[in-house]
């Protein structure tokens, strides 16, 4: 009999909600967890078997950490590769594979990657200098993007003319022409390590403008089916060529043409796919570990209308949190609610998500804007 | 505002996988959670917030831990009342209140509760010698059950005629009347603070013979809805008369003559609500946790028709576990597998479940005979 999924220690490289809810799933198989966070508090600290205290972008951390598992994956990018390229070399598994992380670490590599295997993506252009902004062939106004440790919104400006360079981010960046987009869209797939490959339903997403952060998304979506499979086959392609052992979630705009463009995609458990622990057979977490564990693959079917609202701290508020209006939201049908066990609360912080189910779409929208107006992040 | 929920913690008496699961859904309320268990090693150590090795049984040990909570609740009957009724003078909240757990931990005084509450079960006597049980009013063959500590099948015994007598249970006991049951049925009732009181929908099971454990559950039931109605009004009788806050399974016979007979009840998740978890829209943990809490109870409906399995130790097996075709039984659709993180497996112990569902209710059982065949525990 092969390696039981209980003898593979598993290595999770960040303990916030990601691994949070990774974990929630791993329980059910028996996984011993072994967390590394800088944060002593960190959502996982106290359902992990092993907990520790450290950086997780210092090599010796990183790999002394390493040593510990039989399998290490991330729920952040922001990893030290070195540090996993040399686990992979004494033998450990590193899913998703450090050179999948090196490559969408950076997203000039990453649109460079796109360009060089025919996915569509919106033009842009490698940028180290504000000269080489000033000078650059895409015209205003265009997307500012730090090439690395943006996340969450952060590390993306809007430049509407030469005007704006002056606070330009001084580091090297990519410009990406600004895409006229009727919608933003995602698509999870995984890939387990014997090549098989299968995505979820395609999601529509809405962002806080202020925060820049998913807000609503609502799954399945309501394009039409073959836009949907063209969605979904992107994602089957990108992953293919990326060889990656995991999940991925892949943002895509869906232009005023219909056309499809990547936006990004990040190789981990996903923002855009919380709605899937109740709104499809299988969750993104679980397919997660089918894919690192080199399972058969879960049925990604949705079950009914999902929406997803992530819960931030409310704007002016700082401190403990306190989840205003809690029993009122716990009075309507299909309403699920996950905390991240973040003690402190500020502006914008993404303390939980809600996830609202209905088999009639509007009811369930309906029921989400009063979720959205009354559950409240203070102090 | 009033108290939040992660700002009350919660005691838990057990460590088993009943808590286990409850925990899994605490961590989406953020709730703090503390397990006392005499094994050192029990399912609930890793993923509790504070976990005591010590007994559940022993006054001292309840009293101190239950000191370190606000809400102290149970996994299993067998725990220390008088600690408990102690901690509740002392302004802790017991759910279920200790006098509910003290009804249930003797199934003479339930068999006398029921009675005395017009709710329908078999005829009975108390007996507590031998000569009793020869002189009593039931007639051979009958059910002998200890009053106190029997468990999981455990405790009870057929009595086919005086000669088996011999080897009867030498402790205080109930005699009942054989039922001629043509199924066993069981229905979890919720009640709140606030009096709420829903149940689940009434579910099916089919029991191990050798082992007398459920063994196969299918969730909802195809009796006829006055016979659920039925049902269902004799648990909300019962957990109205019981003043019970928290959750309670009650355990039926459906007799040849259609009537319904009271077998047992347990003041807390129970073995027939697992396949809420995934066949539910509220589970019956989370369910517990809202009685508990005082918060809305949730929508108990069915999704889809779901199939329980016990995954219970092979026989002939002893040692460390292992999951035999976990990875055939992964490659369907709509499984869902829980293991209780037992290291150890011997003969009939429960080391997870298997939660099938279908649209289909033929396909669902036809693919939980598959399971039940294929996935097997063994050392």
């Amino acid at each position: 009999m092969a390696k039981q999924i209980s003898e593979l220690k598993l290595g999770i490289l960040g303990g916030g909600q990601l691994g949070r809810m990774l974990i929630q799933q791993a329980i059910n198989y028996n996984v011993t967890t072994l967390v590394l966070d800088p944060d002593p508090d960190a959502p996982c600290k106290h359902i992990s078997n092993y907990f520790e205290n450290g950086s997780i972008t210092d090599f010796d951390t990183v790999y002394n950490f390493g040593k510990k598992a039989d399998i290490i994956t991330i729920e952040i990018e922001k990893v030290n590769i070195e540090a996993l390229e040399q686990l992979e070399k004494e033998g450990k598994k590193v899913f998703p594979q450090s050179r999948v992380i090196r490559l969408i670490q950076d997203k000039g590599v990453q649109k460079q990657f796109f360009k060089e295997n025919d996915i569509p993506t919106s033009p842009f252009q490698i940028v180290n200098t504000k000269e080489d902004m000033e000078n650059c062939n895409i015209p205003f106004p265009y997307i500012l993007k730090l090439r690395k440790d943006g996340y969450d919104g952060k590390g993306v400006m809007k430049i509407n003319s030469a005007a704006d360079l002056d606070k330009a981010f001084d580091a090297p960046c990519i410009v990406e022409k600004l895409v006229d987009f009727e919608k933003e869209v995602a698509v999870i797939v995984a890939r387990n390590a014997n090549g098989d490959v299968k995505t979820f339903p395609m999601v529509e997403m809405e962002f806080n403008p202020e925060a820049n952060l998913v807000e609503f998304l609502i799954s399945p979506s309501t394009f039409a089916e073959s836009l949907q499979q063209k969605a979904e086959n992107i994602a089957k392609n990108i992953a293919s060529a990326m060889n990656i052992t995991g999940i991925l979630a892949v943002e895509m705009f869906v232009c005023r043409d219909g056309e499809l463009l990547v936006n990004e995609v990040a190789p981990r458990p996903h923002n855009s796919g919380h709605q899937t622990i109740e709104g499809n057979y299988v969750s993104q977490f679980e397919q997660h570990l089918r894919s690192i564990y080199n399972l058969p693959l879960g049925n990604t079917g949705s079950i009914t209308n999902a929406i997803m609202i992530n819960l931030l701290g409310e704007k002016g508020f700082d401190g403990v949190a306190k989840y205003e209006n809690l029993e009122k939201v716990l009075s309507i049908d299909g309403i699920y609610v996950h905390l991240y066990g973040k003690k402190y609360t500020k502006p914008f912080r993404k303390m939980g998500h809600v996830t609202i189910v209905d088999i009639d779409r509007e009811k369930a929208i309906e029921k989400a804007r009063f979720v959205q107006k009354t559950l409240k992040v203070i102090a």
